[in-house]
Protein backbone atom coordinates (compact mmCIF):
# COMPACT_ATOMS: atom_id res chain seq x y z
CA UNK A 1 0.00 0.00 0.00
CA UNK A 2 1.14 3.57 -0.64
CA UNK A 3 2.00 6.28 1.99
CA UNK A 4 1.07 9.00 1.58
CA UNK A 5 1.92 12.61 2.96
CA UNK A 6 -0.40 15.23 2.10
CA UNK A 7 1.62 18.69 2.73
CA UNK A 8 -1.13 21.47 3.56
CA UNK A 9 -0.41 24.95 2.87
CA UNK A 10 -3.16 27.14 3.39
CA UNK A 11 -2.35 30.33 5.89
CA UNK A 12 -5.78 29.27 7.46
CA UNK A 13 -6.40 25.67 7.70
CA UNK A 14 -8.76 26.10 10.51
CA UNK A 15 -11.01 28.89 9.13
CA UNK A 16 -11.37 26.62 5.89
CA UNK A 17 -14.50 24.50 5.44
CA UNK A 18 -12.86 22.31 2.72
CA UNK A 19 -9.71 21.84 4.45
CA UNK A 20 -11.67 20.96 7.22
CA UNK A 21 -13.35 18.34 4.98
CA UNK A 22 -10.20 17.26 3.50
CA UNK A 23 -8.67 16.68 6.73
CA UNK A 24 -11.73 14.57 7.97
CA UNK A 25 -12.03 12.93 4.81
CA UNK A 26 -8.34 11.39 5.28
CA UNK A 27 -8.69 10.61 9.14
CA UNK A 28 -9.85 7.31 8.50
CA UNK A 29 -7.13 6.58 5.48
CA UNK A 30 -4.35 4.17 8.07
CA UNK A 31 -1.77 5.28 5.19
CA UNK A 32 -2.04 8.77 4.82
CA UNK A 33 -0.49 11.50 7.04
CA UNK A 34 -1.01 15.28 6.41
CA UNK A 35 1.08 17.62 7.78
CA UNK A 36 0.52 21.71 8.23
CA UNK A 37 2.97 24.06 6.51
CA UNK A 38 3.36 27.41 8.62
CA UNK A 39 5.43 30.25 8.51
CA UNK A 40 8.79 29.13 10.03
CA UNK A 41 12.04 28.33 9.67
CA UNK A 42 12.23 24.79 9.15
CA UNK A 43 15.29 22.19 10.00
CA UNK A 44 15.90 20.81 6.25
CA UNK A 45 17.43 17.62 7.25
CA UNK A 46 14.25 16.48 9.42
CA UNK A 47 11.99 17.79 6.46
CA UNK A 48 13.63 15.77 4.03
CA UNK A 49 13.43 12.52 6.75
CA UNK A 50 10.10 13.06 6.73
CA UNK A 51 9.60 12.67 2.99
CA UNK A 52 12.20 9.98 2.41
CA UNK A 53 9.41 7.94 4.38
CA UNK A 54 6.56 8.04 1.62
CA UNK A 55 6.11 6.81 -1.85
CA UNK A 56 2.89 9.44 -2.31
CA UNK A 57 3.65 13.53 -1.56
CA UNK A 58 0.62 15.85 -2.18
CA UNK A 59 0.51 19.11 -2.14
CA UNK A 60 -2.36 20.21 -1.20
CA UNK A 61 -3.88 24.27 -0.94
CA UNK A 62 -5.97 27.36 -1.94
CA UNK A 63 -5.05 28.16 -5.90
CA UNK A 64 -3.57 32.11 -4.95
CA UNK A 65 -2.45 34.18 -8.11
CA UNK A 66 -2.49 30.80 -10.21
CA UNK A 67 0.49 29.19 -7.87
CA UNK A 68 0.68 27.98 -4.19
CA UNK A 69 0.42 30.18 -1.67
CA UNK A 70 4.08 31.12 -0.46
CA UNK A 71 3.89 29.04 2.38
CA UNK A 72 4.47 25.71 0.02
CA UNK A 73 7.42 27.69 -1.96
CA UNK A 74 9.20 28.77 1.28
CA UNK A 75 9.01 25.10 2.50
CA UNK A 76 10.52 23.91 -1.43
CA UNK A 77 13.17 26.64 -1.34
CA UNK A 78 14.46 25.81 2.42
CA UNK A 79 13.75 21.66 2.42
CA UNK A 80 14.55 20.62 -1.54
CA UNK A 81 18.30 21.22 -1.31
CA UNK A 82 19.86 19.83 -4.72
CA UNK A 83 21.74 17.00 -3.90
CA UNK A 84 18.41 15.40 -1.84
CA UNK A 85 16.01 16.68 -4.49
CA UNK A 86 18.35 14.90 -7.44
CA UNK A 87 18.94 11.57 -5.55
CA UNK A 88 16.11 10.79 -2.81
CA UNK A 89 12.77 11.36 -4.61
CA UNK A 90 13.14 9.03 -7.42
CA UNK A 91 10.10 7.08 -8.84
CA UNK A 92 8.20 8.79 -5.41
CA UNK A 93 4.76 10.03 -6.86
CA UNK A 94 3.74 13.91 -6.69
CA UNK A 95 0.40 15.22 -6.82
CA UNK A 96 -1.55 18.37 -6.82
CA UNK A 97 -4.83 18.64 -4.86
CA UNK A 98 -5.97 22.39 -5.12
CA UNK A 99 -8.99 24.34 -4.61
CA UNK A 100 -10.54 26.89 -6.99
CA UNK A 101 -12.58 29.94 -6.42
CA UNK A 102 -14.05 29.72 -9.88
CA UNK A 103 -14.76 26.94 -12.20
CA UNK A 104 -12.71 25.21 -13.27
CA UNK A 105 -14.29 25.16 -17.00
CA UNK A 106 -12.97 28.21 -16.76
CA UNK A 107 -9.23 27.65 -17.37
CA UNK A 108 -8.77 26.95 -21.01
CA UNK A 109 -7.90 28.60 -24.39
CA UNK A 110 -10.66 30.79 -25.03
CA UNK A 111 -12.33 30.80 -21.55
CA UNK A 112 -11.37 33.76 -19.33
CA UNK A 113 -8.45 32.07 -17.22
CA UNK A 114 -7.04 31.58 -20.88
CA UNK A 115 -4.99 28.60 -19.60
CA UNK A 116 -5.29 24.96 -19.01
CA UNK A 117 -4.63 23.89 -15.14
CA UNK A 118 -1.80 21.58 -16.67
CA UNK A 119 -0.50 24.64 -17.92
CA UNK A 120 -0.84 27.19 -14.98
CA UNK A 121 0.63 24.28 -12.63
CA UNK A 122 3.65 23.46 -14.63
CA UNK A 123 6.48 24.44 -12.51
CA UNK A 124 5.52 21.69 -10.08
CA UNK A 125 5.60 19.55 -13.08
CA UNK A 126 8.81 20.20 -14.32
CA UNK A 127 9.90 20.04 -10.43
CA UNK A 128 8.74 16.50 -10.48
CA UNK A 129 10.54 15.76 -13.71
CA UNK A 130 13.61 17.32 -12.24
CA UNK A 131 13.28 15.11 -9.29
CA UNK A 132 12.98 12.08 -11.32
CA UNK A 133 9.00 11.74 -9.48
CA UNK A 134 5.72 10.54 -11.10
CA UNK A 135 3.71 13.51 -11.72
CA UNK A 136 0.32 12.91 -10.88
CA UNK A 137 -2.62 14.28 -12.48
CA UNK A 138 -3.87 17.51 -10.53
CA UNK A 139 -6.80 17.08 -8.53
CA UNK A 140 -8.81 20.19 -8.43
CA UNK A 141 -12.02 21.00 -6.59
CA UNK A 142 -13.71 23.63 -7.40
CA UNK A 143 -16.45 26.57 -5.53
CA UNK A 144 -17.12 23.61 -2.43
CA UNK A 145 -18.76 26.17 -0.44
CA UNK A 146 -21.39 25.79 -3.16
CA UNK A 147 -21.55 22.02 -3.35
CA UNK A 148 -24.50 19.80 -2.17
CA UNK A 149 -24.76 16.85 0.04
CA UNK A 150 -24.48 14.77 -2.69
CA UNK A 151 -21.44 16.50 -4.77
CA UNK A 152 -19.63 16.68 -1.49
CA UNK A 153 -20.24 12.67 -0.60
CA UNK A 154 -18.50 12.02 -4.32
CA UNK A 155 -15.47 14.62 -3.82
CA UNK A 156 -15.12 12.59 -0.59
CA UNK A 157 -14.89 9.21 -2.26
CA UNK A 158 -12.83 10.54 -5.10
CA UNK A 159 -10.49 12.57 -2.72
CA UNK A 160 -9.44 9.16 -1.12
CA UNK A 161 -9.13 7.01 -3.66
CA UNK A 162 -6.60 10.38 -5.14
CA UNK A 163 -4.58 9.77 -1.70
CA UNK A 164 -4.48 6.06 -2.10
CA UNK A 165 -5.23 4.13 -5.27
CA UNK A 166 -2.69 3.02 -6.94
CA UNK A 167 -1.93 4.57 -10.04
CA UNK A 168 -4.54 3.50 -13.06
CA UNK A 169 -8.06 3.37 -13.21
CA UNK A 170 -9.26 0.51 -14.22
CA UNK A 171 -13.00 -0.79 -12.93
CA UNK A 172 -11.27 -3.97 -11.19
CA UNK A 173 -8.90 -1.69 -9.51
CA UNK A 174 -11.53 1.06 -8.36
CA UNK A 175 -13.08 -2.16 -7.22
CA UNK A 176 -10.51 -3.46 -5.07
CA UNK A 177 -9.86 -0.37 -3.91
CA UNK A 178 -13.44 -0.37 -2.15
CA UNK A 179 -14.03 -3.83 -0.90
CA UNK A 180 -10.39 -2.25 0.96
CA UNK A 181 -12.10 0.68 2.32
CA UNK A 182 -14.98 -1.85 3.35
CA UNK A 183 -12.47 -4.38 5.25
CA UNK A 184 -11.33 -1.24 7.07
CA UNK A 185 -13.99 0.21 8.26
CA UNK A 186 -15.55 -3.09 9.23
CA UNK A 187 -12.57 -4.33 11.18
CA UNK A 188 -13.43 -1.15 13.32
CA UNK A 189 -16.96 -1.74 14.07
CA UNK A 190 -18.65 -3.89 16.88
CA UNK A 191 -22.69 -5.82 16.69
CA UNK A 192 -24.66 -4.90 13.72
CA UNK A 193 -23.16 -2.39 11.69
CA UNK A 194 -20.49 -4.96 11.57
CA UNK A 195 -22.39 -7.72 10.68
CA UNK A 196 -23.92 -5.44 7.78
CA UNK A 197 -20.35 -4.46 6.49
CA UNK A 198 -19.61 -8.17 5.98
CA UNK A 199 -22.70 -8.96 4.32
CA UNK A 200 -22.38 -6.23 1.91
CA UNK A 201 -18.59 -6.88 1.56
CA UNK A 202 -19.50 -10.74 0.69
CA UNK A 203 -21.94 -9.42 -2.01
CA UNK A 204 -19.99 -7.50 -3.64
CA UNK A 205 -17.18 -10.58 -3.61
CA UNK A 206 -20.15 -13.07 -4.95
CA UNK A 207 -21.29 -10.50 -7.58
CA UNK A 208 -17.67 -10.27 -8.63
CA UNK A 209 -16.67 -14.11 -8.79
CA UNK A 210 -20.43 -14.22 -11.00
CA UNK A 211 -19.04 -11.97 -13.11
CA UNK A 212 -15.69 -13.41 -13.75
CA UNK A 213 -17.51 -16.85 -14.21
CA UNK A 214 -19.60 -15.04 -16.82
CA UNK A 215 -16.39 -13.41 -18.40
CA UNK A 216 -15.05 -17.23 -18.88
CA UNK A 217 -18.42 -18.38 -20.45
CA UNK A 218 -18.37 -15.36 -22.85
CA UNK A 219 -14.73 -15.98 -23.83
CA UNK A 220 -15.19 -19.65 -24.57
CA UNK A 221 -18.44 -19.11 -26.41
CA UNK A 222 -16.13 -16.72 -28.46
CA UNK A 223 -13.64 -19.67 -29.21
CA UNK A 224 -15.64 -21.82 -30.21
CA UNK A 225 -17.74 -19.76 -33.23
CA UNK B 1 9.25 58.14 -20.22
CA UNK B 2 7.71 55.07 -18.73
CA UNK B 3 8.73 55.26 -15.17
CA UNK B 4 9.90 51.60 -13.94
CA UNK B 5 9.58 49.84 -10.64
CA UNK B 6 11.94 46.91 -10.04
CA UNK B 7 10.75 44.55 -7.69
CA UNK B 8 13.94 42.09 -6.46
CA UNK B 9 12.74 39.14 -5.00
CA UNK B 10 16.63 37.73 -3.58
CA UNK B 11 17.11 36.10 -0.32
CA UNK B 12 20.64 37.33 -0.22
CA UNK B 13 21.11 40.77 -2.61
CA UNK B 14 24.06 42.05 -0.75
CA UNK B 15 25.77 38.53 -1.66
CA UNK B 16 24.75 38.30 -4.94
CA UNK B 17 27.15 39.75 -7.58
CA UNK B 18 24.58 39.37 -10.14
CA UNK B 19 22.06 41.40 -8.60
CA UNK B 20 24.63 44.10 -7.28
CA UNK B 21 25.92 44.23 -11.34
CA UNK B 22 22.53 44.81 -12.16
CA UNK B 23 21.90 47.38 -9.50
CA UNK B 24 24.43 49.51 -10.51
CA UNK B 25 23.64 48.84 -13.95
CA UNK B 26 20.01 50.63 -13.00
CA UNK B 27 21.41 53.42 -10.94
CA UNK B 28 22.26 55.75 -13.72
CA UNK B 29 18.62 55.82 -15.57
CA UNK B 30 16.23 58.41 -13.99
CA UNK B 31 13.17 56.41 -14.54
CA UNK B 32 13.98 53.62 -12.94
CA UNK B 33 13.42 52.75 -8.85
CA UNK B 34 14.58 49.34 -7.37
CA UNK B 35 13.04 48.00 -4.62
CA UNK B 36 14.11 45.33 -2.56
CA UNK B 37 11.74 42.75 -0.75
CA UNK B 38 12.29 41.19 2.55
CA UNK B 39 10.89 38.74 4.86
CA UNK B 40 8.70 40.86 6.76
CA UNK B 41 4.57 41.32 7.11
CA UNK B 42 3.67 44.53 4.26
CA UNK B 43 0.87 47.34 4.67
CA UNK B 44 -0.64 46.23 1.75
CA UNK B 45 -1.99 49.67 1.30
CA UNK B 46 1.08 51.81 1.21
CA UNK B 47 2.63 48.82 -1.42
CA UNK B 48 -0.35 48.70 -3.62
CA UNK B 49 0.34 52.87 -3.69
CA UNK B 50 3.79 52.31 -4.48
CA UNK B 51 2.91 50.56 -8.17
CA UNK B 52 0.59 52.90 -8.66
CA UNK B 53 3.27 55.46 -9.59
CA UNK B 54 4.95 53.02 -12.24
CA UNK B 55 4.01 52.50 -15.67
CA UNK B 56 6.46 49.06 -15.73
CA UNK B 57 6.81 46.99 -13.00
CA UNK B 58 9.60 44.35 -12.88
CA UNK B 59 9.55 41.05 -11.09
CA UNK B 60 13.61 40.49 -11.06
CA UNK B 61 14.44 37.19 -9.41
CA UNK B 62 17.16 33.89 -9.73
CA UNK B 63 14.58 30.81 -10.59
CA UNK B 64 13.99 28.66 -7.63
CA UNK B 65 12.45 25.78 -8.34
CA UNK B 66 11.13 26.77 -11.50
CA UNK B 67 9.76 29.78 -9.95
CA UNK B 68 10.79 33.07 -7.89
CA UNK B 69 11.76 32.81 -4.27
CA UNK B 70 8.93 32.61 -1.95
CA UNK B 71 9.38 36.15 -0.62
CA UNK B 72 7.93 37.84 -4.42
CA UNK B 73 4.91 35.00 -3.79
CA UNK B 74 4.56 36.34 -0.19
CA UNK B 75 4.80 39.86 -1.50
CA UNK B 76 1.91 39.12 -3.91
CA UNK B 77 -0.30 37.47 -1.60
CA UNK B 78 -0.58 39.95 0.73
CA UNK B 79 -0.46 43.02 -1.64
CA UNK B 80 -2.39 42.00 -4.62
CA UNK B 81 -5.61 42.34 -3.17
CA UNK B 82 -8.16 41.20 -5.76
CA UNK B 83 -10.21 44.70 -6.25
CA UNK B 84 -6.72 46.74 -6.30
CA UNK B 85 -5.49 43.58 -8.89
CA UNK B 86 -8.52 44.28 -10.80
CA UNK B 87 -8.79 47.36 -11.17
CA UNK B 88 -6.11 49.52 -10.75
CA UNK B 89 -3.16 47.73 -12.74
CA UNK B 90 -4.86 47.95 -16.45
CA UNK B 91 -2.16 48.89 -18.89
CA UNK B 92 0.73 48.61 -17.00
CA UNK B 93 3.70 46.43 -18.32
CA UNK B 94 4.78 43.63 -16.06
CA UNK B 95 8.42 41.86 -16.93
CA UNK B 96 10.54 39.30 -15.48
CA UNK B 97 14.26 39.38 -15.04
CA UNK B 98 15.29 36.05 -14.28
CA UNK B 99 18.71 34.78 -13.61
CA UNK B 100 18.93 31.16 -14.77
CA UNK B 101 22.23 28.32 -13.35
CA UNK B 102 22.10 26.53 -16.59
CA UNK B 103 22.26 27.66 -20.21
CA UNK B 104 18.48 28.86 -21.89
CA UNK B 105 19.46 26.68 -24.61
CA UNK B 106 18.43 23.82 -21.83
CA UNK B 107 14.99 25.08 -21.70
CA UNK B 108 12.83 23.15 -25.01
CA UNK B 109 11.29 20.26 -25.72
CA UNK B 110 13.99 17.26 -26.02
CA UNK B 111 15.71 19.28 -23.89
CA UNK B 112 16.77 18.72 -20.49
CA UNK B 113 14.66 21.30 -18.69
CA UNK B 114 11.29 19.89 -21.54
CA UNK B 115 9.92 23.43 -21.13
CA UNK B 116 10.28 26.54 -22.00
CA UNK B 117 11.03 29.80 -20.21
CA UNK B 118 7.71 30.95 -21.43
CA UNK B 119 5.79 28.12 -20.24
CA UNK B 120 7.95 27.64 -17.12
CA UNK B 121 6.53 31.15 -15.99
CA UNK B 122 3.04 31.06 -17.33
CA UNK B 123 1.33 31.61 -13.69
CA UNK B 124 3.16 35.23 -14.47
CA UNK B 125 1.66 35.76 -17.99
CA UNK B 126 -1.66 34.80 -16.46
CA UNK B 127 -1.48 36.91 -13.48
CA UNK B 128 -0.77 39.74 -15.88
CA UNK B 129 -3.92 38.91 -18.27
CA UNK B 130 -6.23 38.80 -15.14
CA UNK B 131 -5.22 42.34 -14.15
CA UNK B 132 -5.31 43.11 -17.43
CA UNK B 133 -1.52 44.33 -17.47
CA UNK B 134 0.61 43.84 -20.32
CA UNK B 135 3.08 41.39 -20.00
CA UNK B 136 6.76 41.80 -21.47
CA UNK B 137 9.28 38.82 -23.00
CA UNK B 138 10.81 37.62 -20.14
CA UNK B 139 14.81 39.04 -19.76
CA UNK B 140 16.86 35.75 -19.00
CA UNK B 141 20.02 36.01 -18.06
CA UNK B 142 22.51 32.81 -17.94
CA UNK B 143 25.46 31.61 -15.85
CA UNK B 144 26.56 34.96 -15.47
CA UNK B 145 29.71 34.00 -12.97
CA UNK B 146 30.81 32.84 -16.33
CA UNK B 147 30.26 35.68 -18.64
CA UNK B 148 33.70 37.87 -19.78
CA UNK B 149 33.58 41.72 -20.03
CA UNK B 150 32.30 41.98 -23.44
CA UNK B 151 29.21 39.96 -22.72
CA UNK B 152 29.15 41.46 -19.41
CA UNK B 153 28.81 44.96 -21.20
CA UNK B 154 26.58 43.61 -23.76
CA UNK B 155 24.11 42.41 -20.67
CA UNK B 156 24.35 46.05 -19.39
CA UNK B 157 22.77 47.60 -22.30
CA UNK B 158 20.26 44.87 -22.70
CA UNK B 159 19.04 45.20 -19.29
CA UNK B 160 18.97 49.25 -19.46
CA UNK B 161 17.12 48.82 -22.57
CA UNK B 162 14.62 46.23 -20.73
CA UNK B 163 14.10 48.39 -18.08
CA UNK B 164 13.35 51.90 -20.03
CA UNK B 165 12.71 50.94 -23.96
CA UNK B 166 9.26 51.38 -25.41
CA UNK B 167 7.86 48.49 -26.13
CA UNK B 168 8.78 47.62 -30.04
CA UNK B 169 12.13 47.43 -30.90
CA UNK B 170 13.08 49.04 -34.54
CA UNK B 171 16.43 49.95 -35.29
CA UNK B 172 15.25 53.49 -34.90
CA UNK B 173 13.63 53.63 -31.73
CA UNK B 174 17.59 51.72 -30.53
CA UNK B 175 19.05 54.47 -31.47
CA UNK B 176 16.73 57.10 -30.14
CA UNK B 177 17.12 55.08 -26.68
CA UNK B 178 21.03 55.42 -27.42
CA UNK B 179 20.57 59.07 -28.04
CA UNK B 180 18.42 59.69 -25.06
CA UNK B 181 20.90 57.91 -22.76
CA UNK B 182 23.65 59.97 -24.35
CA UNK B 183 22.37 62.99 -23.80
CA UNK B 184 21.51 61.98 -20.13
CA UNK B 185 24.99 60.74 -19.56
CA UNK B 186 26.37 63.72 -20.90
CA UNK B 187 24.31 66.46 -18.85
CA UNK B 188 25.35 65.03 -15.65
CA UNK B 189 29.67 65.37 -17.07
CA UNK B 190 31.74 68.64 -16.98
CA UNK B 191 34.99 69.33 -19.26
CA UNK B 192 36.79 67.06 -21.40
CA UNK B 193 34.17 64.47 -20.78
CA UNK B 194 31.10 66.34 -21.81
CA UNK B 195 32.75 67.54 -24.79
CA UNK B 196 33.49 64.32 -26.11
CA UNK B 197 29.97 63.12 -25.52
CA UNK B 198 27.88 65.49 -26.66
CA UNK B 199 31.02 65.45 -29.90
CA UNK B 200 29.79 61.90 -30.42
CA UNK B 201 26.07 62.73 -30.09
CA UNK B 202 26.41 65.18 -33.11
CA UNK B 203 28.31 62.53 -35.11
CA UNK B 204 25.36 60.30 -34.35
CA UNK B 205 22.67 63.04 -35.30
CA UNK B 206 24.75 63.57 -38.39
CA UNK B 207 25.38 59.82 -39.47
CA UNK B 208 21.47 60.01 -39.09
CA UNK B 209 20.36 62.59 -40.95
CA UNK B 210 22.93 61.35 -44.11
CA UNK B 211 20.91 58.02 -43.66
CA UNK B 212 17.66 59.65 -44.02
CA UNK B 213 18.98 61.71 -46.96
CA UNK B 214 20.55 58.50 -48.98
CA UNK B 215 17.15 56.83 -48.26
CA UNK B 216 15.34 59.82 -49.39
CA UNK B 217 17.94 59.80 -52.62
CA UNK B 218 16.60 55.48 -52.79
CA UNK B 219 13.17 56.69 -53.07
CA UNK B 220 13.82 59.08 -55.46
CA UNK B 221 15.53 56.42 -58.04
CA UNK B 222 13.54 53.48 -56.84
CA UNK B 223 10.31 55.88 -58.29
CA UNK B 224 12.38 57.43 -61.38
CA UNK B 225 13.11 53.24 -62.50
Amino acid sequence: MKRTLVIIAHPEVDDSNLQQFLLESSQSLESVTTYKLTDRKYNSKEEQQRIREFDRIIFQFPMYWYSAPYLLKKWLDEVFEYSFAKSELVGKELGLVVSLGTAVENFASGKPEKYTLSEIFRPFEVLANKCNMIYLPTFSISLFSYMGDQKKKRLLIDYQKYLTQEKGNTFKEEEEWFLERLNQISRKKTGKEKEILLQVLSMIIDAREELDELRLLIDEVRDEA
